[in-house]
């Protein structure tokens, strides 16, 4: 940690600051310059609360240095964390390819996606039983009827499944029925939500908010991490911007930066991060390319009947051309593709 | 709404997208362009789900003419909402500070807290006992110790309670303790709070999300009141964009979208809108200038020692001047302001 | 300036830092800590240029604590700088209304509109003769003949003149006729307008650039006053956001910041700050709240025939209400307003 | 063009404004909905000025339907455009390679660096002689020198150049010495310069302004080609987001946009996307895999001791690697890569 002290600040408000940090346990190194004095922190493991002394007169700014987080941290854990779940691993070597509808609409619906799909030779399959909507009005998902489609699903092809949890109350039902528990861009910071996600001891698919700084989303995995487990997989959707070609802006330099700083895997998903079909395969190809551990697409037999975001869906045929494109380009990024 | 037809579309396609459109229940109005064919729609009491039609072939665009919410809409209710707590009121000509610390740290604070805000005016007490931390090392509430001392102040100084509820476990005990519960930030698009906290039939201060456009905004708003609570305060709090001298754009053009498009009332929230003190009182008059119902504002009786937001937190001092200059400025924008 | 080395760096890199730092006449001030050396640096009386150093082995982050800029500093230069316009100031406790087309159409439209304004009490006349157009198939100015009809209008009604200079072909000519000489946003960053127009001596209008911080916007004022021109006022226009609802998101909190950083008088547009004629009353008065010097808005005597900018264009009507609007607000934040 | 009457709009207004369309040349279709009236435009070949309709009395709101531009669209010229610079082609199949440092600092640094990537196959060398930067303070660039020293590195590696002109007044010089004029960020909406730039027949290398769309990006190529210079290469190079732990947000999605909405060829810039060194390999390999039509990247042969942007450019080993992922890469997503 780093404060900065105003220009006009005196030897006795300089002395003050320092007294403070002493008291919290740290070493303070008061740096005299020509214009104004710093004063170096040293001795915190951890990252020390600041606003106690952002507040102290003749205080300008203090500059944290140590990331707020820790567990995470590819410092604190320096291998990679391959996720299992049940032999299909997620991080490491492999590329893991997730996809199935945005919403579960009817057994029929998902058995049709889920036959293609696993085809293709995809061991994940998404699908939607809670939907969160921007409108009331909108379709919610068919809630635990879609679970239980979801379950068939399973044991008829053999996938996993991941779905998304949208609250605590229904969160032990979605745990019981899926493999991968996910929370959503929404409720990346719905701390109660990761905390008993958490608990629950299931891999956790955690999305980046919308506006999310990669240090905040980090913190969220922390939070999962914090109740003792550790099978957390990071997913980039795109945040807003200022661009209005694609509903979001899909940040895939996210993608290195998370490899640097931490040891979870992170997977990409062009399907939000566009929102526009035409796109997925494009920003699937890049998405491996750039170092992401996976993808999460949404695919539908019949986009154009979808309950919710036919429009970045891509049909059955253009998945069978995705899996081909990826299956040429992962050997060239060292990825391995099954 | 409006269909654009992509320029190679065939007569047949634009048949099909007609008929599909007829069995919704509207009437189609093709227009046939010179360079490609266009398709009006009416007859559309709420907003169509556009899904169906842009998924069709043929089909370059949809555009959404009629806006997706209803209950919260001046043009469903042309008149003015007054949110009344408890003879306290919100909206209309008045103009109502809230005021408080950012969180409830121990009896006496809020004690020399309330006795100073009480004393320049203010009716409504803020104080968070639950905080939604982006870390999970940093201090987190006191949770319902923090409601009791809430109650207190409540009891001793006559004053109306706002607290935020950050889950459905909680939000009960928040709605026995608290006049007004607020949804954060963070939770403005965790429907199963909204619905929840909708149903206890409390008056709801609903903050702006960091990346919340105001039609997301008011959709939220939607969730309460189609839970037959009419009691909704919308809060604009600022929007996370490039600037960096400020923790986020307090976005003032806001109010006056939102008095055109509902009937809602909005106030500001100039401390998070800001994230520095010093920023505080100018922010806070120009909400007032702007038209919004109110603000709500952290003070601290010792913002150096604060738990959390310090670095926002104005002081006892600066609070007494901000309420003699809105008291200055607010009959020359025809507020009253007590 | 604080450098942060990475945790495996070794004593030899830290001593390697150390002596860059000395070759380049500063001192190093090595603090070494639990997990990892941070290295202070003092001596310098303006930023230095990090490069250098952040590109050395070993160094993770090099952090700037000295403000990039000097002329236009407040630390500079304490007082406020009041811009004197053949009489008509900006700064200080004047606050000063430009206001006209957003572009000059015709002798007749200036001539309405500046006779509308002039009775108002306005002094400085603003309309492009220039026009930096997104397409190059809009109107794009009436060019000299433009400039003539301004200065026909300040003849006739005794007004000062703002308009635009697009490139440093036409500086010269709109420098002859203009008493203020407007660099607009797209032009915030064009530096070699920004050198030429500070030679030429005239009071210059400098707009914030659609995505620019207010450190860059202050350099480009750095850039004029470099030229010994120290006639800079500052305009906070809007940056662009994720808002929707607003053509850009006025960011009014940069008032104080620039208040605070910098001796430079700065105003606000609120015609291209929101885009919306029914959002400019009331962002005025914010502005006027928030402590501008000033505003500039957009005046059309019929801005649905308006060739450029009618949505935001007020009427004449709206404009004699508005300056009412002000008349009042201004005592009651301390502002002298004629 | 489609235009939204207000409720409350009386058959009269709705009138008027069919007839305003009728004198534009247009065809008017009112559509008499339940809530409102809408009115369709069909006749246009060209983007509608939709102020002079906006501004009607009753109006709501214009939704243009054409896009603004013309030249550019691949609408209008349906085959990819191929530029050919003196035999060497960007766009098409091939996929091209620009690298080179940010500024040119000397001939001993220039000829390392051309040396090295003239081995690896590169065609087409980058380096600033005239540099745009924030703050006065900092290194401008070498001028005329430096285009001297770019010709000798033409001379001598046999590479074509490409350099960027920051004004009018050095257009011409630069013109004269480079094979490709670029236009970077900051000036993307200097129309005075785009258009002299296309008045040079050169081919231009327009960037893609920091907080510009994409509409906004094909409206500034449509300068350069209404001065019928059709060789322009656009590039995606960041635009300016929330996203704090990268310089900018590279906008991969923005490449797929533009293939369909234009035909000209776009590279992308994974250096100032990025600003981080250690990014650029993973974010180059991402632009191939999206369907670039090449890149263009930073490398020094000394970084640490680099004049400008030292912590973006890649050393000459890394750029060994990058060619061999990118040879590698290249087959798999049908691209030629020398």
């Amino acid at each position: 940690m780093l404060i900065v002290m105003t220009r006009t600040a005196t030897p006795d408000l300089v002395a003050r600051v320092c007294q403070v940090i002493e008291t919290m346990g740290l070493v303070a190194h008061p740096m005299f310059g020509a214009q104004r004095t710093a004063i170096g922190v040293t001795g915190n493991k951890r990252q020390v609360d600041s606003d106690r002394i952002a507040n102290l007169p003749g205080v300008q700014e203090v500059i944290q240095v140590t990331r707020p987080y820790q567990l995470v941290s590819r410092e604190y854990h320096p291998e990679d964390t391959v996720v299992d779940i049940g032999g299909v691993k997620v991080g490491g070597r492999e590329f893991t390819l997730m996809a199935g509808p945005c919403s579960v609409e009817s057994e029929e619906q998902c058995t049709r996606i889920a036959e293609a799909v696993a085809e293709s030779g995809v061991r994940i399959f998404r699908g939607g039983a809670y939907k969160p909507r921007s409108s009331p009005y909108t379709f919610q998902g068919l809630g635990e009827q879609g679970l239980e489609i979801l379950a068939k699903v399973r044991e008829r092809f053999g996938l996993k499944i991941v779905t998304e949890a949208v609250d605590t109350e229904t969160l032990g039902l979605v745990a019981q029925y899926t493999d991968i528990i996910q929370i959503g861009a929404r409720n990346m910071q719905n701390y109660s939500l990761l905390k008993k996600a958490g608990q629950t001891g299931k891999p956790i698919l955690l999305k980046r908010g919308q506006a999310a700084t990669l240090d905040e989303l980090l913190l969220s995995a922390e939070y999962i991490l914090a109740e003792n487990n550790p099978n957390v997989i990071l997913c980039e959707r795109g945040v807003r911007t200022l661009a209005n070609h694609s509903r979001n802006t899909l940040d895939l330099s996210a993608i290195p930066f998370i490899k640097s700083s931490s040891h979870l895997p992170i997977i990409a998903d062009p399907s939000h991060g566009t929102g526009r079909r035409e796109k997925v395969l494009p920003l699937s190809r890049a998405s491996m390319a750039v170092g992401a551990d996976g993808i999460m697409v949404e695919v539908h037999n019949q986009p154009e009947l979808a309950l919710s975001d036919g429009a970045q869906s891509i049909t059955l045929d253009m998945f069978r051309t995705l899996v081909k494109q990826l299956r040429r380009l992962a050997p060239t990024v060292d990825k391995v593709y099954p």
